[in-house]
């Protein structure tokens, strides 16, 4: 391992490994209940934003712009914590949701299981 | 939306979305605990190799091979239970982790929170 990934590992610099788009993955649960609620992605310009305003902010890849979670519905994601993994290319947000995380309107965006090859709704 | 987006989104059939590259990414949970032990990714493969074993499998982007978690070290991830998100490119493996989750020897590898620009131990 080179010194800047023993850094990056060790290290307190925030110092993300963005992939070859600009992007590391973050991965959203909701602080009461534990349940992972979503999983996007954040380029700097969103680490910035969901920083400085507290609110979630991703990049949208199919759209090809900054999208606050939650900017026209309002079910926004308030951030409590923000980790960071051991290669910083992916973050944990722990977060307090508004309203629904899902587009669907369901709680999380992970409302089926795998049963036997097959999604069944929880 | 289209008929294909829609059926992934409602229906009941497993039908990930692989990127460019194949692959979905895939967090990982402690059942216990509930924290985020790790963030990876699965190709069709490895989903399988997954569901087959009921170890927790991915694919190594940096090493171009498959790699089931825990294979040299012990500690593997038995799985609990796998969730997949509205669109299904993302998988929510809840998992009995053996040991450690994280190369590091931390039990996750969000073993670190952003604090007032600096990184922190948690």
């Amino acid at each position: 391992m080179g010194q800047a990934e023993q850094d990056r590992e060790q290290g307190s610099a925030f110092l993300p490994k963005f992939d070859a788009a600009g992007l590391v993955t973050a991965v959203v649960t909701d602080q009461a209940s534990g349940a992972v609620l979503m999983v996007a992605h954040m380029n700097q310009e969103a680490i910035d934003a969901t920083i400085a305003t507290g609110q979630a902010t991703f990049w949208s890849r199919s759209r090809g712009q900054l999208w606050r979670k939650g900017e026209t519905s309002g079910h926004v994601l308030n951030v409590v914590e923000i980790r960071v993994d051991c290669d910083q290319d992916a973050l944990w947000i722990i977060a307090d949701p508004a309203g629904p995380a899902c587009h669907t309107g369901e709680s999380s965006c992970f409302y089926r299981t795998l049963e036997n090859g097959r999604l069944v709704r929880r």
